[in-house]
């Protein structure tokens, strides 16, 4: 199987790394970098290397992986994607998935088959410097099939799923993704960054513990890529926003009242939300987690 | 030295777990759970044990540690410090310093000496079932001594909290310690619990990685002890938490303009200060810190 990376950063660069080596399988890749075009031709997890789409054989391949930001991606549908031989898979490893979609729907017929995923598996910092074969070791990986997606196109992906090391993969539809994401991923920036906008956080040295660190820590993101994403789902994450401004005025209002009843009884109601949650997801506090 | 420690739980038993075997320092406790006397007592970790502060021997102590709820903290200042022997220290563990420093001041003229402090160390569950003698391993230790206290029990609090192993203590006041721990901790802890508010929690099994683990994880907190954390600093408290619903408000207002160039100068602003923070913090990202 002829499969092509296009774009080979953090998340490309170890995908690369992960698969290299699997039986049957062919890695080349795309990426502007002369650099990591070098280093990964010298370490050997691909085969060739092209620095742009147009001058890559994207007609032979059986796999096409979109490993860029979510713009770059969208125009790389535009552009090269009716070149993609019949049967051949397209995917992506975008954080936003309803923008591709009605970007290959608004395609002319074509053959190909776009499948839409997205690996839950990062660092701060990207860069084909930063990838290692390792990153999605325990990962949940999100995958967005269509009816017109045949079960073998599945298959295929994976197999290739579990090759990378992912702990499971979670069928969902494009518009719940993009819902559910915009909560457990976007919201969290949102709020890190908002965290890290309030004016005691350079006075903070000494005192910040577990919660903080846990609390913030993403803060430190690549403004560029997560504008993209932000853009590509704003409708849903200022709702979100929304919806965590209320439960927050909901404490202040709480606070300020300095009404102890209520105050407990809504800290039970939450905190309740919570446990509740952790025993579902089957997590046992153990000993060792500390939130110092 | 005799060292009593009031209040047997998460802080106190361990505590007791990481100075017991210290040299010339006899450990006693009081704790109105048998089972935890009982325990402690089979473990050798405290030379003896109460069940009530006025059944125990607190006029011979050369130091007490009031490992309990802020407002249990307070009954004992008002029913039982008198007792303690001039020269004495009384130290406490209260995550706020304010409303103690209060009690002590309109307590009649006395001999003993207060010192407030603070570890930064904690889980989610507490109860001496769950305390481990490495909790204090690593953390920061505030220390809130005003003008009146002796070098002496500064430096007889010092090598104690060396010898529980912490990493470094910290000396500031008390209006600034709750300021400071109002923004590092107490509000993470509302955007905890605010975040599992949001009508999505139980549908995001699946979806959730690390940076919705790091945010979310101390909203399973204990309702009582955070009521009373939160009551005792709560104006405090709830000026941070209408700080961050402006900040909130400033991305949800820019996500619903849908201003591409205003919301990535927005986003550059809040990543830069953190990591800015971070490299005043000689944090170095490390390549294998996920936010899977």
């Amino acid at each position: 199987m002829k499969m092509m990376i296009i774009g080979l950063g953090l998340i490309g660069g170890s995908m690369a790394m992960a698969l290299s080596g699997t039986p049957d399988l062919e890695i080349t890749t795309v990426t502007r970098n002369p650099v990591s075009r070098a280093d990964a031709l010298r370490m050997g997890i691909v085969k060739n290397a092209w620095p742009t789409p147009d001058l890559a054989p994207i007609e032979d391949q059986d796999l096409v992986v979109l490993c860029l930001p979510p713009d770059a991606c969208l125009e790389f549908v535009k552009q090269e994607a009716m070149r993609l031989k019949p049967g051949a898979i397209l995917t992506d490893v975008c954080g936003v998935k309803k923008p591709l979609y009605a970007a290959v729907n608004a395609l002319p017929p074509h053959d190909f088959i776009y499948l839409g995923g997205h690996p839950m598996a990062g660092k701060e910092r990207g860069s084909f410097a930063n990838a290692f074969g390792e990153l999605y070791r325990g990962s949940h990986y999100i995958l967005t099939p269509d009816a017109s997606v045949p079960q073998s196109a599945i298959d295929t992906m994976t197999r290739l799923i579990h090759a990378m090391g992912c702990a499971d993969i979670i069928f969902t539809t494009p518009v719940e993704h993009d819902e559910r994401i915009g909560y457990t991923s976007q919201l969290m920036h949102v709020m890190a960054l908002a965290l890290c906008d309030q004016h005691l956080l350079f006075d903070s040295f000494g005192f910040e513990g577990n919660s903080f660190r846990g609390a913030t820590r993403v803060a430190a993101l690549d403004p560029d890529l997560w504008c993209e994403l932000f853009m590509a789902n704003k409708e849903t994450l200022a709702d979100l926003t929304d919806e965590l401004i209320r439960n927050l005025s909901v404490y202040r209002d709480l606070l300020l009242a300095g009404d102890r009843e209520k105050l407990l009884a809504q800290l039970k109601v939450s905190s309740d939300r919570k446990k509740e949650f952790d025993r579902l997801m089957g997590i046992e506090h153990s000993k060792t987690t500390l939130y110092k």
